[in-house]
């Protein structure tokens, strides 16, 4: 690609080192800015610069915080000694978005995957264990997503814990909400029926 | 969306400003960008405040250029007497990518469209006249995108200049390079053997 302009190139270069967004794409979105009011990207810029420098991780359970300790550790009426295992700060806002947990969370910051680089090691995992070995929490809830690689996390994290006194669980997998059964891959089928729960209780939720 | 953190929500906010990115993907390219050296934030924001305040306007042909007047129309080997008319800067790169323009661009920031709320004196059409009128222009090559819009704003211009000595062509419609004949469009077929040429003629390019 050809510019006529160092400034303009520089600023697409810049752009299209974002994840899924190619030399074409960084253009368009230079260009819409430089239709737009210069306030947009003075806007735009300061705000990711401050997110950038000013971030701030929770110290309890990783989960990305403006202040020491976020909002939801802090909580008194939040259940201290419920965890829920995730990868992201993402998988937290999808979960508080169902209004139905009302334990803490504690983000790992990604899953084992070799193939990726990263290792046990590379995750917030020792200070999950050291909770549990400290007795402070009576229930894990691993809500990895169920692929090979959140299954290998999971797997890795419960022989680092199995001695001690915690319940471990896992958040059920089975037919989604409004999916047609017929569709359904043979996994997850499978596992619906032999993982099937009384109907009365279903009827609860 | 709830966040756990104002500055990450503003960043988003201002990410999802953005054509075509939703707040989702604003959120996956902040969060992206949270897990990269500082540095590379700091360079998207310094090279989106720069460009935007910086940015200049070639005063010949409007295309985007670091100097007054842009590479292009200073380039004393460029035909200045022949002007290609676009829509837009990235046209200019398009067509200087195939290596076959020597003339110079007139770049008119868009094309009238009345749905949009744009109409001719938004565009440099006046400019574009006013080089016609002073007889510095032999030919324009009108090469707007193919649409309802394009062919207006092509009309609109001819109108202007057609009582001047001006040739007045518009670029070749027909079937694309490496295209299946029976799934173009009709009116492109039909236009495609209404416009033919000479076998000889197309031997040569």
């Amino acid at each position: 690609m050809q510019f006529s302009s160092k400034l303009l190139e520089d600023a697409v270069n810049e752009m299209a080192q974002l994840p899924g967004i190619g030399k074409r794409t960084a253009l368009r979105l230079v260009l819409h800015l430089l239709r737009q009011p210069e306030q947009q990207t003075i806007g735009l810029a300061q705000s990711l610069s401050k997110v950038r420098a000013e971030i701030n991780f929770c110290q309890s359970c990783y989960n990305i915080s403006d202040k020491k300790v976020c909002e939801i550790c802090s909580n008194p009426n939040r259940i201290g000694e419920l965890i829920c295992v995730v990868e992201d700060i993402r998988d937290v806002m999808a979960i508080e978005n169902t209004s139905t947990f009302k334990g803490l969370y504690h983000v790992l910051g990604g899953k084992i995957s070799p193939i990726d680089g990263i290792g046990p090691q590379d995750l917030k995992i020792q200070s999950l264990v050291n909770k549990v070995k400290s007795g402070e929490v009576k229930e894990l809830i691993f809500a990895m997503s169920p692929t090979m690689e959140g299954d290998t996390t999971n797997f890795y994290i419960f022989r680092q814990i199995q001695d001690y006194d915690v319940a471990v669980s896992t958040i059920a997998r089975g037919v989604a909400a409004g999916n047609e059964l017929e569709y359904t891959d043979e996994i997850t089928l499978g596992r619906s029926i032999q993982d099937r729960i009384p109907f009365e209780t279903s009827l609860k939720s």
